[in-house]
């Protein structure tokens, strides 16, 4: 049954009034003599010398995160999160795969979207960074110290999980708001009666303030809207949190079109106080759901996944005062709050304006009762008696808002390809810059704190074009830094970025440069199959399964000689790393293996499985150049065919 | 039975003399003011400008090939090889996991150590770029007009293809050594008989000179030795190939140890033209193998894989005439012949000195049969009667020796963490720079040629350490850049790398910019399930199998609503990115799936399996930000239960 057609005509109008309006052939901003000299002074660090500032940007549809430096714009390193990473095992390593377990099986990729860095008292404290996986609902915390992923909780009742993962001021709660609204709970149902039908989950999910575990708190259950981005208020707005929303037509098809009807959506208004209250009071319901809540433990160097089955869920109309819609002109993506926490950014997608909404204002209204109708059951502002200001842009799509310190606020519009420095208060246009081309979200070091760095910019483009060495029709995405300390904003340079940046998090160096991680302790590991020295390796039979206790130390294996091993035995390589030099890790890989390698820090334990599946010898190799005897790292086992005879032994120097 | 047990304390010598002996605190050069100033305006390019050289980095245990420009340092793509890449797909999708495939089964992995561009007339041609996988022995041609991966072939006989993938002036074929000798053909045996049994095979892969297709041509069984590195004749010595040795004692264990007993072992000297007609006369032996030959048909968008039977392999031995043993001090690492092919240079990792053999020598005592014994009946050239020269470096371990167009050669030295410029002729040392730190290769664009680019070199270091910001215990890999343009060397820049990078190949950009795709024609798309414009988009029910043929273009799928699926269905979404403007590439995901995203191309087609375990109504969307309505680019799956009657449907905009 074909049932295909539409208004051909409109999507053309659309198409033509969206697409890449910006795209020019070449930059402009430093490329003459003059200021192209002070530009490569202002991003070039001298070997030997380091950034000023992390960088912390999401890798889209990589499924990581990646590390950068500021001004330099060079990847320090990419951080496996919600993908399968062959170049450390992550995901592969017996030890990592329950990271990637969900209620639909083992899910080997998501789409990395929004990094938060954790908060006390609405600073950075630079403790932990928490990001959203987007397609198969999940929030991930990645430690700042060692700089690896430690826990994923999955987020049932969502999908496409976008305004997500923000944090609160103290870093009580990571918010996770769904992008797509879905039957709550999911069932049978024509998709046509979604209006009405189909719900939005906002989830806050408390985190320990010690540990920093996660544990779904509450999900609100919203009108069925589409939830877009997020921000905690702060300082006076702290206790709230705002979400966008676009689709407020509640359409399911052709959404480009049916979804950009409506002249305003809304700011959704959160008091997550209110909501613990009611919560903590026993309001809410216990629903069944299932859910994975995975956790990486660096004492055993092994990840655990839990199932599941309960979460609590609150109907907003059932807590007075708790929840409110700030009208918002035109499918507002950006949802943006300035570092005094007075005002609410609303960057209307489709529009050539941004709305700033007062928080103050906000309150009075909510105390008046000064509404504009409801919807479900959730009252509607007066746009007019919130309304802050209007900053006419002059652009067109604005989507992102930062600030600096120095009360200037800055917004990327990505139809006019610009960034347009705007005063807060006054709501003036300061200065524009073009990008190259198309920018979505930008990030100013400290930004969503109350103490942002106002130094440097660093917009994320959408279209790279020819900003570089063409590499055949997929290239990387790109982003651009600009001097931000002067009154006019200064573009240095372009650099490229790795997957696809959608958001970024920085920091000073300071924060976090003396408290990373160098080595794991040999006597902190407690992985049930490390050993302590090299004189523990051994190999041990368990019917099919053969344990290899195996030690890496520059230059050997112990083991190196390994007979015994027969056809269908399942061969697990626990390898430990016993050097506790910084910066020696030792790789393991074996011919033939279906998995990847392991790459074993310092310290540290992880596991890899060969199945043995033809007779003769066969070679394992140190995969990391470690030494000048690097090559002589290597080692054999002997298969002998599954009848045969030949005993287990292991050998090193024999 | 426990058999461990060794001379501890020989091990701990060898451990301290050859540890990071260069690894100092601090980098130097370029960070006083003056020199600094230079060294920035260097490596800057100003926004809109583009860098003057393409250089290839192997990723080594990320399985993937890095493009990075200079001088910028900037890493423009990840172009996956070896191993799975969530980014694309590529290794998930059903179109590219038959890439993937080998005679041990789908193996998601590699160790890819070596990249060769290849050449006409010993210049480079810039058609296509080969590279090795080390571990689960593999080569891969990668296309320099789409930058994708087109063919992998897989090394029977071979275990640590490292002496790969080199390839011969006119790209004839592309060599394959193998590091690790085993039994060959394997067979269950005792390792401590390693010694005289087991054989070290080095294949000769032809390509076809059209299409590049690869085929093993023949593979020459050579002594049990570890063959590391090669290169190829050009001018004079046009016609042989040489590969460093290590491990001429034939040690099976401890072999930092035991395979560094010899005074000397040897670069083994191939004349593959003898071979060639050896084998062209009917000479060789057809054996039985069983290996993998991979192929991508870009208009099929798609990869089939074929196991192939048999190899011709050749007894050295048996063919006057077309081997010969060089013996070289130390364990010699790198392999490299001079612009001119005069000059064939072994760098002997345990060494201080240099060791230059001469062709002219070479060819003269292989006439005079000036032997000096011979190994299982290869003759072994006289030493001092083949020596060319002895570069006294001073520094300790070198590796790998590159050139520029004035006579000059630039060797790396790990030990001493060190590049050496040396005057070929005069073996003169005429400038040393430090590198930061223990360097092991090096790369100048051009290298491996008879005509290279003098103008850079990137030293590729294998300790970082406090290089860069540090990000815990796990860090990139690092590269310097320095300007040889003048007398001494002047070192520029510090960049990360991605994995770990063994080994470079580089270009001017000239060779590859103007012929780099930017779309897949629409018109030239043949894969099985493609559709021609999104009118022909469907959905059709095989059994338990939906095949979905889906387009995509700004800002929609066709269809975005489909009904009827069920509970254990299995879902082929097969999408057509009906775009053809550059740059414009849709992805799609789908909640739960179990396998990556796909990043579809203009003009291309890929497919991805969703399976449908739970009713409910699912969304999907697009991975990349592609217009300002991509937010809009969404669609459901009803899915019901096993038994249901829903009938199938799809629409857009209904």
């Amino acid at each position: 049954m074909k049932t295909i057609h539409f208004n051909q005509i409109r999507i053309s109008l659309v198409g033509m009034a969206l697409m890449f309006l910006g795209c020019n052939p070449q930059g402009s901003g430093g490329s003459d003599g003059a200021l192209s000299s002070s530009a490569a002074e202002k991003v070039y660090i001298a070997p030997g010398e380091q950034d000023e500032y992390y960088a912390f940007l999401s890798g889209g549809y990589s499924g990581n995160l990646t590390v950068y430096g500021l001004p330099s714009g060079r990847m320090f390193k990419e951080i496996p999160v919600f993908s399968q990473f062959p170049t450390s095992g992550y995901g592969y390593s017996e030890e990592t795969q329950p990271m990637l377990n969900t209620s639909h099986g083992f899910v080997p990729w998501d789409d990395l979207h929004h990094p938060d860095i954790s908060q006390t008292n609405g600073e950075l404290d630079g403790r932990w960074i928490f990001a959203n996986g987007n397609n198969t609902p999940r929030i991930a915390r990645i430690s700042l110290s060692t700089f690896e992923t430690e826990e994923i909780i999955e987020i049932p009742n969502s999908a496409g999980n976008h305004s997500s993962a923000f944090i609160t001021e103290n870093t009580e709660y990571v918010v996770a708001g769904t992008r797509f609204s879905v039957p709550v709970p999911q069932r049978d149902m024509p998709i046509n009666e979604y209006k009405g039908n189909f719900k939005g989950a906002l989830t806050f999910i408390s985190v320990d303030p010690e540990e920093g575990h996660m544990e779904i708190a509450f999900q609100v259950i919203m009108p069925g809207f589409n939830y877009d981005l997020a921000r905690p208020g702060r300082g006076e707005s702290h206790g709230w949190f705002f979400f966008s929303t676009y689709n407020t037509e509640e359409a399911n098809t052709l959404m480009e079109v049916n979804s950009s009807q409506n002249d305003k959506d809304f700011i959704a208004a959160i008091n997550w106080k209110k909501v613990e209250e009611y919560v903590a009071q026993g309001g809410g319901e216990s629903v069944a759901v299932n859910y994975a809540h995975n956790l990486y433990d660096e004492s055993t160097h092994s990840a655990t996944s839990t199932m599941i089955k309960k979460v609590v869920t609150v109907d907003p109309t059932q807590i007075p005062g708790a929840v409110y819609l700030l009208p918002t002109p035109k499918s507002p993506h950006g949802c943006d709050v300035d570092p005094s926490g007075k005002y609410i950014i609303g960057a209307g997608k489709l529009s050539a304006d941004v709305t700033v909404h007062s928080f103050t204002k906000m309150t009075e209204a909510i105390t008046n009762e000064d509404f504009d109708g409801e919807a479900y059951g959730i009252p509607i502002l007066n746009f007019d008696n919130v309304l802050a200001g209007v900053v006419k842009s002059g652009g067109l799509g604005p989507l992102h808002t930062e600030f600096d310190s120095q009360g200037n606020a800055y917004t990327t519009f990505f139809i006019s390809s610009e960034v347009v420095k705007w005063e807060l208060g006054s709501w003036e246009v300061v200065d524009r810059k073009p990008t190259f081309y198309s920018v979505g979200h930008l990030m100013i070091p400290g930004g969503n704190s109350r103490k942002p760095y106002g130094k440097y910019l660093v917009a994320m483009n959408k279209i790279t074009k020819d900003r570089y060495l063409p590499t055949g029709p997929e290239m990387e995405h790109s982003a651009q830094i600009y001097d931000i300390s002067g009154e006019k904003m200064e573009l240095l340079y372009d650099f490229p970025t790795h997957g696809e940046p959608h958001y970024a998090a920085g920091c000073s160096a300071d924060l976090l440069r003396d408290k990373s991680k160098k080595i794991y302790r040999l006597d902190e590991n407690n992985h049930p199959f490390a050993i302590t020295s090299p004189a523990e390796a051994r190999v041990e039979r368990d019917g099919k399964e053969v344990h290899i206790y195996m030690s890496t130390i520059r230059s050997h294996f112990t083991p190196d000689n390994i007979e015994g091993i027969k056809v269908g035995d399942r061969v697990y390589f626990h390898v430990t790393n016993h050097e506790q030099d910084f910066d020696v890790p030792h790789g393991i890989a074996m011919i033939g293996a279906n998995t990847s390698e392991i790459l074993v820090m310092p310290g540290q334990t992880k596991t890899i499985v060969w199945e043995a599946k033809q007779v003769g010898v066969w070679p394992f190799y140190c995969t990391d150049f470690c030494s000048a005897l690097h090559q002589e790292m290597q080692g054999y086992i002997r298969v002998s065919p599954a009848n045969s005879n030949v005993e287990l032994s292991w050998s090193l120097g024999d």
